[in-house]
């Protein structure tokens, strides 16, 4: 975080967010600038920018799902999951996320961010040690730091390390965290060993499945699944139905104390709004088309594998992606930036992530392998990033 | 919070989570038990309960608006607001959001849980005092955790104790803190009070407007605007798109280099995926909507005023609304599900408030007064409430 430096106290009320201005310019002056850029409904854009994993967001299945879900359950869910935010579709979608991913249970919130907030919160107390991956998603971290639990931040990837602060801890209950897929490189984490090192702990697991629900395991249902996990007794999953599921929200899927205990007391459950009924209808659109159509997810995996497998052969330092991401190396921010801007005037939307986005400092251009991606977009796309490249 | 007791190392991988059940005997026991009704999309129960102050959920007006954009849109934004999820209709709300509400700029979030979380953490660093009123909503709380400032809990709706802090302070900046109309009593904040004591202590002011906007100021512009507060340069709202509005989603509005500032470095905006564009056009049919047709504040406040009324003579103890809520009191936690229940077999769907989620411990109904409840619909939830009033 860049501090300014302004001390004196403010003396009129217009001063008193001076110093976001002082913020403000000491992120231009290191080129940290974000700005919204708003898109047309019919952007002529190729994205491989969304994290729409499976190209499901505009399909008709899915719109005309949540079209239908508004009109009949109206525009909002009206209150809180717990007073009359609960409709009979959330409880469907509930059911089949449940079953899709091998769970006992599975419960809708209106993010995934929100999600992470409730596991962490109401799945640790202060006898608790937390374990996080050093790499997690913003919402783990801020959900460790609104736990009441103590937080160990374990080096990357390291199951070994893992099982190290386990051993070592004073604490009686023990919580293990980790992305499935990593959001900004796209690797996977190594599952079957942190569940090995949690279980010789005597800790729980949390796995973070954003990006790998559709398009990791069999038909897409998810790492967990895929690793053999999913439905363990101290194993439970968060997930967001607004990747590959193509609308909004998240979910935690695990074992049925565990939701009961989230309804009771998981306090971005008790205190938010129930998710919008369109959304609830978009994503269980969505996953009775992944259903159906189960090679969606195999798809979202080989387009990853070939777009790699091109950047590489063009001269790019294309990450080797375990799910539906492929992360392409940067000089610095600014000519990251510069090189995403080059891309869109070309006609391709890709992903900047610059610090503080990026826990390990390095600034990338993060593509995402669409299933509906034609080969011929593809290799659209490994041009258009080969010809706009910075030179070294 | 119930803490259970054990403390011994879980043995078993199925052990490790055996403390919820205990968690959960203890709720049980001392009456906290909370469960999930899911909803009929065509329930005959007289509603009470939702947030729907102005009935708008289900307008016509409102969920064709619904319908239409995730058709043209999608059924989810595909990203993060900063990378793919800003649509040109999530501009077009922002831009109605601030100028309906008087200020420069608005920020569109996933929740208002999210808004809330962004503008505390945001706004604010370790050089800040924030002053929290002590009944403020839990979002507004877990802001004051994630936030790295320091954070002072003020007596309720007490300006005075609010300057002292503000006065006694060790920190360069501050933002004072409230709710404009608090969630389970509906009594508002002294908003022109607090915001004196913010400005001669040299701090800025933060108001979550959930339960104003919509219902308080001139047309329903809310508390801010009603207090001739909105548009100042030290003043900041935050307000949800799922009460009034009849849709989903949170907001933040001020001055245009507060809403940059978040633009840039709240983490519940960069690593969230933008609102769902059915979202936000139910949100932008119930704005424009509201503008056509103001009355409608003025009328959930006369409901609101004539429950309160007629309660108090069938010789409840209701509390005299400032906005669309009304609070009547329960002996005891127990007494008040059972009459919430008892209402509800009688055809009334009301909230039921019991200890967590009430800061002062008193149990509670608490009734919504939608602004589409006839006369006759008023009576008959007054006679029901006061034939299934548990006996003192």
């Amino acid at each position: 975080m860049i501090e300014p430096t302004t001390t004196a106290r403010p003396q009129a009320p217009a001063a008193v967010f001076d110093w976001l201005d002082e913020a403000a310019e000491l992120r231009a002056r290191a080129g940290l600038t974000r700005t919204l850029r708003s898109r047309p409904a019919d952007d002529p854009v190729l994205d491989l920018a969304s994290n729409d994993y499976l190209g499901l967001t505009r399909h008709p299945a899915v719109t005309e799902a949540a079209a239908a879900a508004a009109r009949r359950w109206g525009g909002g869910a009206t209150g809180s999951r717990l007073v009359t935010g609960t409709t009979a579709l959330h409880t469907e979608l509930e059911v089949e996320l449940a079953d899709f991913y091998g769970v006992e249970a599975a419960l809708v919130f209106s993010s995934g961010y929100a999600a992470n907030l409730a596991a962490l919160t109401a799945l640790t107390d202060p006898d608790t040690l937390i374990v996080s991956d050093a790499y997690n998603h913003a919402s783990l971290i801020d959900g460790c730091r609104l736990a009441r639990a103590q937080v160990h931040r374990a080096p990357h990837a390291d199951p070994a390390a893992v099982a190290r602060a386990l051993a070592e801890r004073a604490e009686p209950r023990a919580l293990v965290v980790s992305d499935s897929v990593f959001s900004v490189d796209g690797n996977a984490a190594p599952l079957a060993e942190l569940s090995a090192a949690a279980r010789s702990g005597g800790a729980a697991l949390l796995v973070d499945d954003a990006h790998g629900l559709g398009v990791l395991g069999p038909g897409g249902r998810g790492a967990l699944v895929g690793a053999g996990l999913a439905g363990e007794p101290d194993t439970v999953a968060t997930a967001t139905l607004s990747k590959s599921l193509g609308a909004q929200g998240g979910a935690v899927l695990g074992p049925r104390r565990v939701i009961r205990h989230l309804v009771e007391s998981a306090r971005t459950f008790i205190f938010d709004t129930g998710l919008a009924p369109a959304s609830v209808g978009a994503a269980l659109g969505a996953l009775r088309l992944l259903r159906a159509e189960p090679e969606r997810a195999a798809r979202a995996r080989e387009v990853a594998a070939l777009l790699a497998e091109r950047l590489t052969g063009a001269g790019l330092h294309a990450s080797t992606p375990d799910a539906a991401v492929v992360s392409v190396r940067a000089p610095g921010p600014e000519q990251a930036l510069a090189w995403a801007a080059d891309c869109r005037t070309a006609g391709l939307a890709v992903g900047c992530f610059r610090p503080p986005s990026v826990p390990d400092g390095y600034s990338r251009l993060r593509l995402t392998a669409r299933a509906d991606l034609t080969d011929a977009q593809i290799s659209l796309a490994v041009a258009t990033l080969a010809r706009t490249a910075p030179r070294p």
